[in-house]
This record gives C-alpha cells, structure tokens and sequence, in this order.
C-alpha cells in the first residue's frame, strides 16, 4: 500500500505500508484526502506527530469485521478522534477529547494520504450522493466551521469578523452568513480577496481592519493559522465581545492577558465538529466548495501538492481515485 | 486634602491636594479605603496611571450639586468606572467599557488614598447600616467576584478551583460555593492555606494541583494576580471546561494558543461587577470578609500598609476613619 510519510525529520516520503486490516475496523480505501493547515503545521513540528498525515477524506469501505460487515461497499467520511470511550474526559468532554485519544493523521494513527486507512465504524458517516467525491474532503472542516455555531449563539445582524480567507476561514464565514450574521472576512491577500469576494463576502485587508474597525466586532474568528491572526482578531472584537479561536500552530505566542479582563473578552477554542451538520449543509448546496478547490493531485505528486497547499487553497490528493482500482 | 499621590516614577508620597468641588459630581469624604492587588501593579506601571490610586471604598456624600442634593450625607460606595454614556462600547458592553471612561484610581481620574474624591451620583450606592466601613471596603471587589456568576453559569456540583488564595480569590470562592459549586482553592503559602482553611474551604498546594488534580475542573479562576496563575487555572481546567481570567497584571506573559483550541477551552475575561448584589450578600453575611483583613492604617503611614498589602491579606487606609471629623 502506498503512503506518504512524514518522517520524524519533519520531511514526507511515498513509502510502502503493510495494508490496513479490519481488526475489529473498518478499512477503508482512499478516493481522496485533503491538505490542511494543519497538516502544514505538522511537517513544522506541530503535535510531534510522525506517520501517515492526512484527515480529510472520502473513501469506500473495502472490509470490516463481524458486526460492521453492513459498512462494506459503503462511501464514508470519517471522524478523526477514535476514544477509549471509559475515561473521565470521554464521559464529560467527549470521545474527542480522550485522554488517550489516537487522531487520524495527527496522534498515533495514521491518516489518509494513503491508499487505504482504517478506522472503527463508530467514527463512519455515509454519503449521500448528493455529495460528490471533492465536496465530501470538505465534510471534516466544514463540520469543525459548523462548531463555531454549537459554542457560540449566532444572533441574526450579529456583525462578525473572521480573520483569515483560507480554506477553513471561509467554510467558518459561510456557516456564520447562513445563520444571518453580518459578515467580514479579513484578508491578507489579493488571492484571498477575489476568493473572499467569489463567495459574496465584504472584505478587508488586515492592515485596515486593525484601525479603522477596532473594537467593532460582537464575534470574530481567527482561522489564519498563524500567531498573527490573535492580535488581528483581538484588536476587531468590541468590548465584551467573543473571539473563536480555530488555528492550531507549533510555537508559543507572547500575549498580554489584561486586555482580555478589561475588555471581558470571551475566547472559545474550537475544534472538531458536527459530521452529519456538515453533510447536510453541503448536501443542500449552503456550504459552497468548489471556488476553494486549487488543485488535485495524484499521491505520487505529494511534493507539487504540498507546494502548492502552502500557497493558499484546498489542495485534493487522489490515492484511489473514482473507482478505476475497485 | 491630604492625599496618597503615586508619581510619575512609581513611588508614592503624601501630598496636599485641592479639595474636589461638587461641579457636576458628588464629593465623598473617604472614611476607609482598601489596597486591591491592581493597586500594588499600579506601582510597577500597569496602566500607566499617575495620581491618586484607590478604587475600593467607603464615604459620607458631604456635598452634591443641584438635583444630586439628597444625597448629602449618606453613606456610599462607588462604581469606579465613569462613561460618556454615548460611545458604541457604552451602548453595547455599557458605561465600565467606555472608550473614554476614567476610572476612579486606575485611569484619568483620582482614587480613594485621600481625603475626599468626587464621583457622579449615578456611581454611587448607598449602604445600609447592616453592612459596617470594614466590610463596605469589600463592596467593589466582591461585585468583581460576583461578576463571574454572571458570566459563567454555575452548576450546584460543579467543579471549580480558584486560584490564589488572594482577597479577591477568597471572595470568588465564596460567591462559587454560595451558588452551590464544590469549590477547591489552590494556595501558595502556609498563611494563604490558612486563612482559606479558616473560611471552610478545601486547599491544594500550587505545585501539588497541577500533577495530582490536573484537567478535573469543569470551572477555574484565575486571581492570583500573575502571570503563573493563568498556566496553573490551565492545568487543572478539563476538556471543554472555563477559565475566568481575573487577574491584570503589568506585561506579556508567553501562551501557547494551541491547547486551549485543541481542549476547546472557554477563556472568560472578567472584570468589575454588580454592586447590588454585592451589598446584598455582604449584608446577609453570605460573604465573609472580616478574615481577610490584615490591618488598617492611618493616611500618613501609608508606605507601612502598602508593605502590608505586599504580604497579603486587605490593608484598609483610613483618611477620616469614622464620623469624628464630620
């Protein structure tokens, strides 16, 4: 089975992997898989993970075990925490926050830039065929966009700012707008902007929105991915407004706390989201993808992929594409 | 007017001062006036302020212009943020979020540390006499412990731990167990263990919590006042779980934002609070302050009672204690 490995050394490879088998999971052959930001981070150290990256996919179900055996034939997308399901944080918090959590492509369990991975079924969602092959990789950030509005009570006219008009940012824009927030997207690039503005979106480059918007934000989201996008997202939000925190990065961040309890500022980190939301909304056309897409690659190409994912929009790695292999 | 003035190069002295006139605002003969931990960061130039410090007090109103006349002579607390009334951050987060406002002893207008200050009527509560000038001193920080109640939905049986054993953490703990919470308080000394204990609360050594109690808090405050207490309240909150951020401290502290994302945690800003309420359970004797006092000093040796207020414990100046210079 081929793979792409990132190797302890911070550098990716195609390697050959024993294939997955369905030791009570399901295995799953990869149609495709998208880079994400995260996974970026991750060749920079982010989570000192080392194996198969990759943890937003479609794929079919190639064989599972006893009681499972219905997933076969099915094309699934997959949550990406797999839990103990017994231990304080999975009874309080969540499956997705187990202490012993493995996660697809990030902790401990390889992930979906490979030919076939495996998960338990528990962690499958079927597709409709309303949702094709290259929408379906957008189904896990699409739902991580959909957590922004399970943890914060979007009130129609809300004005809010998300920073950042990559991939996630404007799945999280949209998701805000569907739910009748007025919305903004900060942009730091003239690509960001005609992408920004593709989707219907106002627009503003950070530069500008750190004096002439301050303070003016009831929410602002910061998906930049980067320790910039904080101070941008602080410097919108009004007094006793909410900022969403989605980016994950390697590094530590010098931050002055009391601005935070002056203003009583409410952070939010938010992570992983609502599947079948996700699914629905992308389903009925409300989440638009496509203009996101900049490039498919065969796995064989991973290095073009990754170079071209580090310069803005959803890059698509096809292990198995379509059903030519099946 | 006698006046505590701290200058511009942080050291603090006695000075004379004119006496406030009633233009607009009621002039408060200052019976007693509480040292707050904001003040000790004060001297090492948080907020930059210069001129009378001092936000935490009781006085008898002795003049007030025109319509504000009845309240001559009343005993009263003050809210210690003045508005404009009529920016956006007035009419959206309210007056205490003003872009303009002063605040009495911390921005742009002078403190308690004197013999008179002035403040708008409409920043006055008066007392009733069930609540003496000790416990009236208490008034603005337990509205800032009961500000968190406001902010944060508290469970009977919730699981909170404050950090710091401080006045104002004390405080907390108790509007948390009043509100039915089971309530922990992580101390850093034999004295702060102490009095916590003396007010019925279990304890846990700072460096013991972070090992042994780690991720188990549903709720943690920080009111420790520095930059360790926010890596602390980090420690021991759970998956999805808050922190109150209570603390202002002068300077940046390195973070790394990751985690908060990854555990999905909620960060609460938290700052002044409801000035009723406080009274209300002050009066009752639902908040217990007379163990937090560590002494009360006169005006001129106010360098003996800031050095006091270094240790911990509430140091109470008195410019005109009791009613013998009215």
């Amino acid at each position: 089975v081929r793979a792409v490995v990132l190797e302890t050394d911070g550098t990716l490879a195609l390697r050959d992997r024993p294939k997955p088998t369905a030791d009570g999971e399901c295995v799953v052959r990869v149609i495709a898989a998208g880079i994400c930001g995260t996974d970026l981070e991750l060749l920079r150290g982010y989570a000192g993970f080392s194996g198969v990256p990759g943890h937003e996919f479609v794929g079919v179900v190639e064989a599972a075990s006893g009681r499972e055996a219905n997933w076969v034939g099915r094309r699934v997308v997959g949550e990406i925490t797999v839990g103990c399901g017994e231990c304080a944080a999975c009874r309080t918090a969540g499956p997705g926050h187990c202490e012993v959590r493995t996660v697809v492509g990030i902790r401990g369990r390889d992930g979906a830039f490979a030919e076939y991975l495996s998960l338990p079924a528990r962690d499958l969602h079927a597709l409709p065929a309303s949702v094709d092959d290259v929408t379906a990789v957008f189904v896990e950030p699409a739902a991580a966009a959909c957590r922004v509005a399970e943890q914060v009570r979007i009130e129609p006219g809300m004005r809010a700012a998300v920073v950042g008009a990559g991939r996630l940012g404007l799945l999280v824009a949209q998701v805000l707008r569907n739910r009748g927030a007025d919305v903004i997207v900060v942009v730091r690039s003239g690509r960001a902007e005609s992408l920004a503005t593709a989707l219907g979106f106002k627009t503003v480059a950070v530069a500008a929105a750190g004096t002439s918007l301050a303070r003016r934000f009831d929410l602002t989201v910061d998906a930049t991915g980067d320790p910039d996008g904080f101070d941008t997202a602080q410097a919108l939000v009004r007094p006793r407004g909410t900022i969403v925190l989605k980016s994950t990065f390697h590094g530590e961040t010098p931050l002055s706390l009391s601005p935070l309890v002056v203003d009583e500022i409410t952070l939010v980190g938010s992570r992983c989201g609502p599947f079948d939301s996700a699914i629905e909304e992308l389903s009925a056309g409300r989440i638009n993808v496509k203009p996101l897409v900049a490039g498919i690659y065969p796995l064989d190409r991973f290095a073009e992929a990754f170079e071209r994912a580090r310069r803005g929009g959803k890059v698509i790695l096809t292990p198995a594409p379509g059903n030519e292999e099946s």
